[in-house]
């Protein structure tokens, strides 16, 4: 599914500094200095095999005809890429998952009343897109794992659909129970806004994309632009994601033939109320007919109309079926034997199914990831092998819920959580900025092979280039306190400041369930593809026209990408820089202790005035917006336990790097490697998070009400959010014990290191 | 003129506390406690003449027909409001002034090119408003002291057209040289816009209304709501008002029979380039045309395309060209003469010509101020005198550039400056919220007047209404530092903060430019009306519907008024309160101090990021915004000049408030009142402000760059503002100057009171 839309996503993760790349050889993590001189060696010879010709076809051959899960062309593409991988030498193989795969069977959508209208649900073909026009056997719109129902009920607006909607509708008086809600793309997950419609008491839910937000008012509309034309829409999933990912008729465990299904009924992942994502072309016509209040001024989108709440005129018809089939994924795995530690693995991965062609998302990242296999394979048939396993996959399956990775890290999880070093995620890509996400253990790692790989359009390193991005953003007036300390701390020095790992695509089954260190990246922020998210217009046409033309950052991904694998698979001692992990986390721990200030500050004002009646005399009563309800005030919360934790961790973190930096015996680097890989596992708890134990990382987790957006410390700040002070209270010590549990960690891999 | 459309400025200044009003009788400034208690059973008989029955039949009556300056429909109300005054007892007489009047002679916009299309340029009759129909001898589309011209030339879109704009232009690579400028309405002055696309080389200047600002994007459009409908446009002056307003062939002097007149050539503030007003329904044609760049995103409006720069393809043509004849100006003066002290003067004043039909603006203001005069007319019946003269003016001209207003204050520039001891204005007004700017030392004056007046929608005083608001608007997310601290004050018992006077209305002659003390105040903020602002659809319908339904904030402003007028005739001692004064300029003055560290910390981190070109390396290079200027880094300007002379300040005020509360004997009251009048008067200089010597006011004056909104400490602001380093320190000098003629002024007062 790849990251949505970048102009949505508020704060993403690009950071900066300039000047020219050090000319004196760098120290690079986990190797001694001979080693690293090789490796770069090493690296020169990977980047020489890179042809952007070989990314070109291979993006025409895969993104020719529709590839959702299921559609022949997946299948045809699955056994490309296999063939592809053994003609490279690896030891490649198909592996099958049977996963429930729900595909439309009937479904509309009319507008009632005075101006009757039928919504289209299909995307014509574009001029000058060929490919547009070969949609046979594609998806019309649809969004998977959505309920089936048959619904007529008055139609309500409200806007994104998040939680603060919800309390703004409330203020003015107005809920959605018994009807349809439309809402807009943008700000929160796709799946959150027909999950709270549905908690909220709706019986159906249609979403638009509007244009302010990735149609002509972003830009030029497709084809004169990249932006969403009239009749584009986005698909996607409405699977509870942020619960679990994966097949809902197996949680927890492979899908594998013979494995227990629950029935669908009892799959806890499905929503109950039927949903339609479509255009703003059909849109307006549902929003030209409400009526009722003006929608707040934050609601308003860019159509020609005053945007009202409505919720009593207008009504509409909503059908929504599928068919509740299963369906076999087609995981390919390419493995190639490490010579020093074959029993570590590094494990690198990109999906393969798209919505429609799927030409940037995610083919974009799956050339890149073949391409690196082809350039280790030609170094493998001279005769070289990486010092650890490399692991290869193209998943399928991942948009409608990151099946493939799932099922795959579900049946392997002994395995991997005994031999994974790292999981090196990419998706959807396109070009400008380095946008990462990474365990904050990685960060030294990434920062140092993004130094060492030129950005095509600056010719400065792509990481040089981000450190310039942060610090002009960091100069804009409405900075935030926290980009202004990670520009302040980049120029200062420090790794790259990296983006919380959230969802949204395959690294969390290995991030967040097993506790698998994982890094996932690619380019954003130039290809204004955000247009064609997830439509059938997402194609090779538009590709090379917006998204990478010439495919220089194509070439870009591939080197840095294979530096990182590189890098993972053959430094002496496993390339963790765990200060990196201490500073990261005590500065998230400060973020939710100064939440807890700023949120009993902002209860007491808001409760003061309300006794005050200061919100009803402030507001204009014929068209009020109503009073906001009271808020309950935050206790005292004890921090003190993760205050101690963190600072047991700074300690034996710096301890840890200190003797990691220096000189290395090939037999204890074998030894730590071993504690090492189980680090990142320390930092889960096998509880999990509250209501969702499938989540484990007690670090980094999607949140609950953002959907693929990170929530850091999520058991504490998500308790603190929904003001559930005793939950607050448990989950900082269940983190410090965790983080304890880092530092014993730390400790024992230090004294290998240092005896 | 008013203000314009509300939801277009920034910070509008609206106050509050809640809770009930106090029981007990507050003391009463100026006033002792005896006389405070007669004075609040005056202001009984005083609201007991009030009617909304007879603001309501005003309205029609004055708002009946177009009533521009030089319409029939304006004399009549002249002559109407002349006999009124008479009827009602007072002392009046219409005076008569000259004035440079243009009106359109000739005007056309059009497209050229392959979808060519001419402007309409009218605004047709809308169902339901009979006004709307009766335009006969209103003006068509057209802006005031533009320049005469007939140009086709490429056309560009320069946002709002502020200075702001023209940098992010220039950082594109364009500039509007030979070209003609569309601009849209808001943020910034309407006569700005023309000003400096002349400035930066334009030949023409097109404004218009995007539905973003006030249209179909703020809320429904009339007549469904009360929103700029498709075809409506906002007249205006585009005289260059912030040099100085009035009539431009006699700047500085009365325009009175026999006046010399300078030739229109040496007019300054004439334009030299023709502009012109349209409506969004004539600008979607041009805006669709253009090409280029795509707008920078916060210069995108609401309407349904995707908005560009232009500035190659698209062509237009646009002519003005204007009768330059003089026309003569009705004011209508009214004055009661005061039983106490004759000689010192209460002004206050509206004035009286729309652009249309005026409704809203100004006739709500007009018709208060003759209810005011029909109930003091009432009680002077009943043998009742004000302790000082009332001085009335129904002022004409105000629209095209206060000409009315001017031209009376400089003929009676002398009387005024030795007599008056306050001008009090109102304007266009509605319903919801004070709006209010004053000299400083009004403060408490007008917190205590507008303590003793019931807001008619909640039953709290007007004040208590505007703090409430203030605290709820100190608690959003992005309130200013600035903002938070005047709600903790006010929470404290603080006067209601005052916003400062700028410019738009007729206070400027008085305040800015005589140095008479003056409030300026009206109620805004619910009645919508920003839509219909200075166009054809003003009217007594829309008036009725949308603006004060009943006539009840009609009521409120005349017993507002009328308290300000009672207090300010009838106090023993004038009534200023002068801590008032020297606490807002201390605190604009640590505003400008914190300013000018502000800009040294951007300009210095600016200019280090050009240097290691972190701007090019943060940029899309296929469409770059390009890097901003290199910026001028402030030196260590000496502000101990200006701080010393506000520590005088504050100890003389403390020490004058102090005598003033004390015990009062008749006559040292009438010596410190003349001594009184004077101190406002201090805090001008007779030099004025750079290139504008007709502003003298140090404290206050309308931006050069802002037009109506207010600059506070204007020389030195300014400077610092333009990086004019030297000027800035020399006005440092100047305003501490005019503090201690204040502080010499209050020293001498007190000594009187208290010797």
């Amino acid at each position: 599914m790849a990251r949505p839309n970048t102009a949505l996503m508020a704060g993403a993760s690009l950071f900066a500094i300039a000047g020219a790349a050090a000319a004196a050889p760098a120290p690079m993590l986990g190797f001694t200095p001979g080693g690293a001189d090789a490796e770069r060696a090493l690296e020169t010879r990977f980047d020489a095999n890179i042809s952007a010709a070989a990314l070109r076809e291979r993006m025409r051959l895969m993104a020719a005809e529709p590839n959702q899960v299921g559609a022949p062309h997946n299948k045809a593409n699955a056994e490309y890429t296999l063939a592809q991988f053994k003609a490279w030498g690896w030891d490649a193989h198909i592996e099958v998952f049977n996963v429930l795969y729900p595909t439309p069977k009937a479904e509309a959508l009319e507008l009632l009343g005075d101006h009757p209208f039928k919504a289209d649900l299909t995307e014509p073909a574009i001029a000058g897109d060929d490919s547009s026009a070969r949609q046979a056997g594609g998806l019309p719109a649809y969004v998977a794992y959505q309920g089936d129902g048959d619904v007529t009920a008055p139609l309500i607006y409200v806007n994104y659909g998040m939680p603060a909607d919800y309390e703004a509708l409330q203020r003015l008086g107005l809920d959605v129970k018994g009807k349809i809600v439309i809402a807009r793309y943008g700000v929160g997950w796709r799946g959150l806004k027909p999950k709270l419609a549905q908690e909220h008491g709706a019986v159906g839910c249609v979403i638009y994309s509007d244009p302010a937000d990735d149609g002509y008012g972003a830009g030029d509309a497709y084809p004169k632009g990249a932006f969403r034309p009239e009749r584009g829409f986005q698909r996607g999933s409405v699977q509870d994601l942020p619960v679990e990912p994966g097949d809902p008729l197996t949680p927890g465990y492979g899908a594998v033939e013979g494995a227990p299904r629950i029935p669908i009924a009892e799959a806890k992942t499905i929503l109950k109320i039927p949903v339609l994502p479509i255009s703003w072309g059909d849109a307006q016509h549902f929003l030209a007919a409400l009526d009722g209040p003006v929608a707040p001024k934050t609601w308003r989108g860019s159509l020609p109309l005053t945007y009202h709440v409505g919720g009593a005129g207008a009504k509409a018809h909503l059908l929504v079926q599928s068919n509740w089939d299963q369906k076999p994924l087609y995981d390919v795995i390419a493995v190639m034997k490490g010579a020093r530690e074959p029993e570590k693995w590094v494990v690198r991965g990109n999906h393969r199914d798209g919505w429609v062609f799927g030409a940037e998302d995610p083919l974009s990242g799956q050339i890149a990831l073949m391409e690196e296999a082809k350039s280790l394979g030609a170094m493998a048939k001279t005769g070289w092998r990486p010092g650890r396993t490399l692991v290869y996959a193209s998943w399928d399956g991942e948009e409608p819920g990151l099946l493939g990775s799932t099922e795959w890290a579900e049946t392997h999880a002994k395995d991997l959580q005994s031999k994974a070093v790292v999981y090196i995620n990419t998706d959807g890509s396109n070009r400008g900025l380095l946008s990462v996400e990474t365990s904050y253990s990685m960060r030294r790692l990434f920062d140092e092979a993004t130094s060492a790989v030129n950005d095509p359009e600056t010719g400065v390193s792509v990481r040089d280039r981000a450190l310039a991005d942060l610090q002009v953003r960091a100069l804009a007036p409405d900075a935030s306190a926290d980009l202004k300390a990670k520009a302040k701390a980049a120029k200062a020095g420090a790794d790259l400041p990296v983006g919380d790992l959230g969802s949204g695509s395959d690294y969390t089954p290995f991030a967040q369930h097993l506790g698998i260190a994982s890094i996932n990246f690619g380019f954003s922020g130039e290809g204004q593809s955000g247009g064609v998210y997830h439509s059938a217009y997402d194609t090779f046409e538009h590709f090379e026209r917006f998204s990478d033309p010439g495919y220089v950052y194509s070439v870009t991904l591939t080197q840095t990408a294979g530096r990182l694998v590189l890098r993972a698979a053959n430094a002496d001692l496993a390339p963790f820089a765990f200060t990196d992990l201490a500073s990261s986390v005590a500065s998230e721990a400060e973020e939710v202790k100064a939440l807890v200030g700023t949120q009993r500050t902002h209860a007491e004002a808001v409760n003061r005035l309300l006794d005050q009646k200061a919100f009803a005399l402030s507001d204009d009563p014929t068209i009020s917006s109503g009073p906001p309800d009271r808020e309950s005030v935050a206790p005292n919360l004890d921090f003190a336990p993760l205050d101690a934790a963190i600072d047991r961790l700074k300690t034996a973190s710096a301890a840890y790097d200190k003797a990691a930096a220096g000189p290395l015996a090939a037999d204890k680097a074998g030894k730590a490697n071993t504690i090492l890989v189980g680090v990142e596992q320390a930092l889960t708890d096998s509880r999990g998070l509250p209501g969702r134990p499938w989540y484990r990382h007690l670090i980094y987790a999607p949140g609950l009400l953002t959907g693929y957006g990170s929530k850091t410390l999520p058991g504490v700040r998500e308790a603190v959010e929904g003001r559930r002070w005793e939950e607050a209270a448990e989950f900082i010590g269940r983190t410090a014990a965790v983080l304890d549990a880092v530092s014993a960690k730390l400790t024992a891999a230090t004294q290998i290191l240092t005896k």
